[in-house]
């Protein structure tokens, strides 16, 4: 070969060879740090025959919580958005609800009343809002508003505002042999709406809240309807109890963000083996929220990180993903 | 080629085409007839994309009742046998178990009286044997009981008492992209014991009863407690319900063989589209039992094959799969 051809080559081919490299990176929203590295390595590790950290396919399980995790839950909750919104459409029918809290502060947007709201009060608007029809019905119900429906902030539909960082961690677990599955406090008939279409996970691997159904005849047919009472409360220990009731293994990656997911980690990391536990600490008021021990929002309600959990986190090992450092971007719409 | 030769191959060429026919059929402990049919079309028409009948991979969902469809179930359930067995182990620390029914009949083998107990009697049992320990206790107590106790007629390992030509029909639909589970009124946890090893199906495919846990914490390690309280009973209009619940998606394919599977075949049936409904007929008192329909057992329990049910499978087009007439073999240790 010419000189000039073999140095042509020679850059042409370590061109291709750092190309390859960041093709192959496969979280390439993370920053370089302990947070993705914790990621890399565990997957590296369980993966590797000859490793003693080798995890068989079959026990490959990994937990998502969603809320605050996977996707956005400010201002507040989206299933509890899509509850309120819900109370708009129905009231025409129930025009008792003008003088009847809690829907009479719903109804005339008074956000001082709605922000105390009680677990009780909310159990009226989802039994309200989410019960009295068939589970099929239901599901057309959200699929509708999802596709309407826009974040006050972000003005998208709120299944744009997934962390594309969450989505990379999801799709390298299951190229590498992982079961992925959805575990959240939310509704799982209403996750189930869009789980395989935004996180590539099925409906039978989302495990999630849940009211009784009853099994009826109309025209003859079977039909599933929601009744207004709660048959599962997915959160808190629930967590722990909802993954071996649904899965029946026990797994060995969770991600979670809040007070909620402390006994899914708890569950995970008490198996033998390696074993990787995240939490998602919204400090990034720029791009998304700052909240819990990064400030901004009040931190008295189970559902946010508070010094407790940060502080068992820091006990345990848990790996802390602060969305301003370790995310180099946070949403796929980010250029 | 010369004629000797041209015969030889001729015949050769037969025999290997009769030999790949044989080794081709996905159902060899089948005989040829109406139940052997309507499984080979059902999964032809599906899987066959230029069928109208085409079900796309991830809607393929086959369900399997257990006891009595796909393993024995008589003279009692097995877990009910294991039930009793745990009575006798556990009867030293209960000494007052001797002057107390239920357990005194069971403790002095009253086959009459047990014949006689009641939904109250049993949930006593359960309560006593499977509830008052972790999950992970319970498990191993169920493992090491399958691995010696044996079955009063067959006297052989229940997990042997299998149907080999419903273990076919579930390695032929998986082998067509269908998702098989077992949706059971029997204990999830304890199905899940063996549900690997002797269907395939792992546990996370295993929808059943089962009772409420406790989050917990032992020696600073959280536990799973078992409590004596039912959480879900996945039996009749259960079933419809608890397929909602785990799967959330309507199976195309289901299979049972009493009045506890009457609405998980209506459900399934209802959908759009082609659907396989199957019932199994115990009409085999010389391999099996015959009981139901066929004579034998009286007829007046739940969990038994009813004329009504007979009546509505023939009204519904279910297809209803005779031990006697359909299965070649019954089980895989039959020569």
């Amino acid at each position: 070969m010419k000189p000039i051809r073999l140095i042509a080559f020679t850059m042409l081919a370590t061109l291709a060879l750092a190309l390859s490299a960041q093709a192959a990176d496969p979280l390439p929203s993370w920053n370089d740090g302990p947070a993705k590295q914790a990621i890399v390595e565990f997957v590296s590790a369980t993966t590797d025959k000859s490793s003693p950290k080798f995890v068989p396919p079959e026990a490959r399980i990994a937990t998502f919580d969603q809320d605050g995790t996977t996707w956005v839950s400010h201002p507040i909750y989206t299933q509890a958005m899509f509850a309120l919104d819900r109370v708009g459409v129905l009231a025409p029918q129930h025009p008792e609800w003008k003088e009847q809290e809690p829907f009479k502060a719903v109804l005339t947007g008074d956000r001082e009343a709605m922000a105390k709201f009680t677990e009780q009060d909310w159990e009226r608007i989802v039994a309200a809002t989410h019960a009295g029809m068939s589970t099929e019905a239901f599901l057309e119900i959200v699929k509708q508003w999802l596709a309407t429906a826009k974040h006050p902030r972000f003005k998208r539909p709120y299944t744009e505002l997934v962390y594309q960082p969450m989505l990379e961690v999801m799709d390298y677990l299951r190229a590498n042999g992982f079961k992925t599955y959805i575990v959240t406090g939310g509704g799982q008939e209403f996750v189930r709406v869009y789980s395989e279409r935004v996180y590539g996970i099925p409906p039978e691997q989302v495990v999630g809240s849940s009211i009784a159904t009853k099994y009826e005849y109309q025209n003859g047919k079977p039909v599933l309807m929601r009744e207004p009472k709660v048959f599962f409360i997915d959160d808190n220990a629930g967590k722990a109890i909802g993954i071996n009731l649904f899965i029946g293994k026990r797994p060995y990656a969770a991600f979670g963000n809040s007070g909620g997911d402390r006994e899914m980690l708890e569950w995970t990391q008490a198996g033998d083996g390696p074993r990787l536990m995240m939490l998602v600490l919204h400090d990034d008021a720029k791009r998304e929220y700052a909240y819990g021990p990064a400030g901004g929002l009040p931190d008295t309600k189970v559902g946010t990180f508070s010094q407790a959990l940060m502080d068992e986190a820091k006990k345990s090992g848990w790996v802390v993903i602060s969305m301003k450092y370790d995310w180099r971007r946070i949403f796929a719409f980010e250029q």
